[in-house]
């Protein structure tokens, strides 16, 4: 059973928006030639990614007290720099734990935002953290499992239906279920007949396992770190995110590696964007579905990869 | 001596950009971190580039009678996309005259928006062009030495301006000089405190000379056709532009072909947007000359680039 407290509400999502408004731009929604399909880009916010909406929001909404004792953070990558990118524009001191596999990219970023580093064991970040926010009396900064998180990420739902009024599907990377967790309650609660569904990697799909069972699927680390979607290789989704999802999603699907492959290719070529593997997800699963009219908006989430990584993608 | 009926007037401009706000979508203005250059992307357009906007305006500025006789265009490729584009859009016949080495890129592009193409040596674009013209009665749609293209790009002038009302800096790329001609008469007439300063590369520098000498210098196609900057080689300003840029113009720079590769990369990383070669100039231009604060907008005027090759530079 689902509690109302742990649905988020459009009021909630409409103060992140006002909270964020002077610190985040809105992004523009790209027309990917020729079919007019719209990319939400996400990965052309200073940090390259979504994760700056929530965390501001969730730094917004801390207490004095709370500002001076500082924030510490787990990510594999987009939310560490999030974070710290959003603690060093307001002067809160920020740790980050980063699993040891991270990409170079996103550790170097983190770093030159000013966050104090600590890479360990990918099972471990969790604990790591805990125990860091133990020692100095910081405020965890909850990567996904959070309605102020969510609340952040449903400022990119808002604009959508602003910026194309017509949309009737929007399709969503999956990962710990911030994201579309997020953005599907302010989609869904505010226009119904939008279908919001959820895009996961085929070598990660818990949430579309869960979906469909109707409980938390968790797989191993090692499963879910079988994707070169690096930002997806959360286990398992969050227990608040899974609350709305079951709520407001539609559905959830799952693409292979070269669909992704392909996704971050047709990016390049009809919309000059580039995409992380995480952010070509949404896109992957559209064209899966044969979704390629301009109603069709897909999240691209992001945009921070190696870059020789990217070329080998590239020039396949 | 330079007549007054060259020069671009901000009435002008100004009613270009309501004739073509219902086709052409304002572009955002990326910030590149973590200098906080602004890159206005002028990439994110439907066909990759700028020329859009003059295309449209052009085009929609014709009379009943000359639009149904159609237009023809010459061009190293976005103007004829432009073109092609908002011909299409609106209804009209076009033709297009293309050099025979042109990316493939481009060249698939044009002919996806529906244009009949000509490929020729470079050096006969313009002759072709006229025969077309003369045979078929249609309306030559110049590439850059035309005030309503020069218009059309002026619209990037009051954007920026709108969009960064601090903004101290802007540097553009040149090549036949329509967007330059076009972007400074809108900014420098609107904030005269504000300097456009031109970028080419020093392998196809005849702006840069032309504006020291204070007269068209012209290279030979050969020479100008050296720099992988395939969207700067046309050879000689023209000579509308050429007013425009020495009224309104403060200076012109040049850069070397490892210094746009470097801005490539840099625009790649920093901003996760796809430059093509001559994109990147103006990047590369406000670096050299030191200009790396927020106060400082480079134009980012195309993506469209073979993938292979954009890998390469990439990986490198």
């Amino acid at each position: 059973m689902t509690s109302n407290s742990e649905i988020l509400t459009l009021d909630a999502i409409q103060a992140a928006a006002r909270r964020i408004a002077p610190f985040v731009q809105k992004t523009p929604i790209v027309a990917l030639t020729p079919t007019g399909i719209g990319l939400k880009a996400e990965s052309l916010h200073p940090i390259g990614a979504f994760k700056i909406r929530g965390a501001f929001n969730a730094l917004l909404s801390l207490s004095e007290a709370e500002r001076r004792r500082g924030v510490v953070a787990h990510s594999s990558g987009n939310h560490a720099q999030a974070v710290a990118y959003a603690a060093k524009t307001l002067g809160i001191q920020c740790a980050v734990v980063m699993p040891e596999n991270v990409s170079h990219v996103k550790l170097a970023a983190t770093k030159s935002w000013g966050a104090e580093v600590f890479l360990v064991k990918p099972a471990e970040r969790v604990s790591k953290c805990e125990s860091l926010a133990r020692e100095r009396g910081a405020v965890i900064i909850e990567p996904f499992d959070s309605l102020a998180i969510m609340a952040g990420t449903g400022t990119i739902g808002l604009e959508i239906l602003k910026q194309r009024p017509d949309v009737r599907f929007v399709t969503v990377p999956v990962s710990g279920g911030g994201l579309i967790g997020g953005l599907s309650a302010a989609v869904t609660q505010s226009a119904p007949e939008v279908a919001v569904i959820g895009v996961e990697p085929v070598l990660a799909n818990d949430a579309e396992q869960s979906f469909r069972k109707g409980e938390i699927v968790r797989l191993s680390t090692e499963e879910a770190g079988r994707t070169m979607a690096d930002g997806l290789r959360v286990p398992q989704l969050g227990r608040l995110p899974f609350a709305n999802i079951r709520r407001f999603v539609r559905d959830i699907v799952s693409v292979t590696e070269d669909e992704i492959a392909s996704a971050m290719r047709l990016i390049a070529a009809e919309a000059r964007l580039i995409a992380e593997p995480s952010g070509a997800v949404a896109l992957a699963g559209a064209l899966k579905l044969g979704l390629d009219a301009p109603s069709t908006v897909a999240v691209l989430s992001g945009g921070n990869v190696k870059p020789a990584f990217y070329a080998s993608i590239i020039a396949a």
